[in-house]
């Protein structure tokens, strides 16, 4: 079997390698090829720690496994460690021996961003010139950067709950050439692309925030409770998914389909628009939104590409298992 | 991180080993230390293989992770491989961090092994001579080479579907210096201590085969449909079992419980017995029950246990993940 470790995935992993494997497998799972499993997500009454197992199965890429780890939220300051801790495991589909384990922190991180650039790749309009950016966090530098690439922006504007961390932002604007701006939120009402990226429990941005056109990547809520924009925005708007099941439950839409403002049948996976079995945007004025909850066929999907690039850089460690 | 690769299991592991630990976290489980996961367990679509996770946490002995794997019903006449593949990954419980991985196929022998051990050695009538087995399979002799240590039968009786494989359990008897009789299924009324390890989806075992101050452990039903036992006989007996929950969804006791026999609260942990708040058998005439439904913990248990014992020899593989 392989091993590529956490310290080896920077130097491997490519935003166009994450984008390329989470566009395809999103693809996947709209055609009927890939299947998540079901979540396992458990308090385990130990240093506060959420641990949990995120599998499925994808037959179009041969992608068997599980990512295995969670939130450990004492680690950065009792040990120096990322709170989030994950690895990913790939098993041989037609075996179902272990083929492959890989370090699962930065592929998480490069994952989550890949998903909201597909969505902006598929759904924005093609001339959007404004970026924004609803949260500030470590994050959310990893979705602007890969979001500066699907679009020919020309600014990137930006909102946090605690302004003193938007220079993150700027940094990544200003590395890329573009000029950042802080705002209120009233000021996104510029933006023809928004992303948001917080762990907020409650809505953020109004419907009077977001203008006709729009393209809101919502990548922040992925849990019962968690909220980051109004539901009303959602009634007004098309809405994608990577995992309609998972919107339902635990993602942004979790809220406007408890108060009936939309259905779950109105949410459309973000794959079926890249099959091309669904038209996606269908107007300039719409609004288009695109719930990321985080499947793991995404982590899959990656780590099957890490291992693919470690072999050809003669990094992957090799074991006799 | 540290690794054992399948092919060492067999010289690390003990059958003594193997009982510690899964008594202990029985013990641990009816304390309330340690947890077992929701079982996740996926048909695939390909391979005609199941697949999934059986993850948990003990508190107590501090085992974190999961056993990852299933059942390739093609591995052995396409590939020489066995057709259950698993392996076990252990995690820290302070960081999230893996900590180790090791070949799960032997292990799960040896654990599925030790539960029905266990059960004899806290259950069985202390005079018990005569030991039957009903199932004659590869895993049949793993349980019966765990069952002669627990105490001192002079005699192995077997019955078989098909007879033509009875002699697997003649050689492990012999081995251990026991006459061994192949028996119709009425002689198992001779029986002090049996063992139902089958893949039947019905009743083997009538009451009427069963005397007063039998301990049985029915090890073979695990799913739902499965079944070893006329039910009745869970209903004259002092029914006990690892976990509750399974034991009543997919256990033997699944049955007498949907037949309104028994009670879901009539079944109690054997782990309860272990750690003496339970008094186990009440007389030398009650037939005691073990419905052995296999959890995690178990896997977990004697992954650690065999992690220690690598270490101990220098096989572990040490990896810098």
């Amino acid at each position: 079997m392989l091993i590529v470790a956490e310290r080896e995935i920077a130097n491997l992993m490519t935003q166009e390698a994450a984008f390329d494997a989470v566009e395809k497998v999103f693809a996947a799972m709209a055609a009927g090829d890939a299947r998540n499993f079901p979540v396992v997500r458990e308090a385990i009454g130990h240093e506060d720690a959420l641990y949990g197992f995120k599998g499925g199965f994808d037959r179009a890429g041969l992608a068997l496994g599980l990512k295995a780890g969670g939130y450990w939220p004492n680690n950065l300051e009792k040990r120096g460690l990322i709170n989030h801790q994950s690895t990913i495991f790939l098993f041989d589909p037609d075996t179902g021996k272990v083929r492959s384990m890989v370090g699962g922190n930065l592929l998480t991180a490069l994952r989550t961003a890949a998903a909201s650039a597909v969505s902006i790749s598929h759904l924005a309009r093609a001339d959007a010139r404004v970026l924004g950016m609803v949260g500030a966090g470590h994050q959310a530098t990893f979705q602007l950067r890969a979001a500066l690439k699907q679009r020919s922006f020309d600014k990137v504007i930006g909102w946090n709950l605690h302004p003193e961390m938007l220079p993150n932002l700027e940094a990544v604007a200003t590395q890329a050439g573009l000029p950042f701006e802080a705002v209120e939120l009233d000021g996104m009402v510029a933006a023809d692309v928004i992303i948001s990226i917080t762990s907020s429990f409650d809505a953020i941005l109004s419907a009077d925030q977001v203008s006709p056109g729009t393209h809101i990547a919502c990548m922040g809520t992925d849990t019962k409770g968690k909220q980051e924009l109004d539901p009303r925005i959602l009634a007004g708007a098309a809405v994608f998914t990577d995992e309609v099941a998972q919107s339902v439950a635990l993602g942004e839409a979790q809220h406007a389909v408890a108060r009936g403002l939309i259905k779950p049948s109105d949410i459309t996976q973000l794959g079926a628009v890249i099959n091309g079995t669904h038209e996606g945007r269908s107007s300039d004025d719409q609004i288009t939104l695109f719930d990321g909850t985080g499947v793991g066929l995404q982590d899959l999907a990656v780590a099957a590409a890490v291992v693919d690039l470690a072999v050809e850089a003669g990094v992957a460690i090799e074991v006799d298992f």
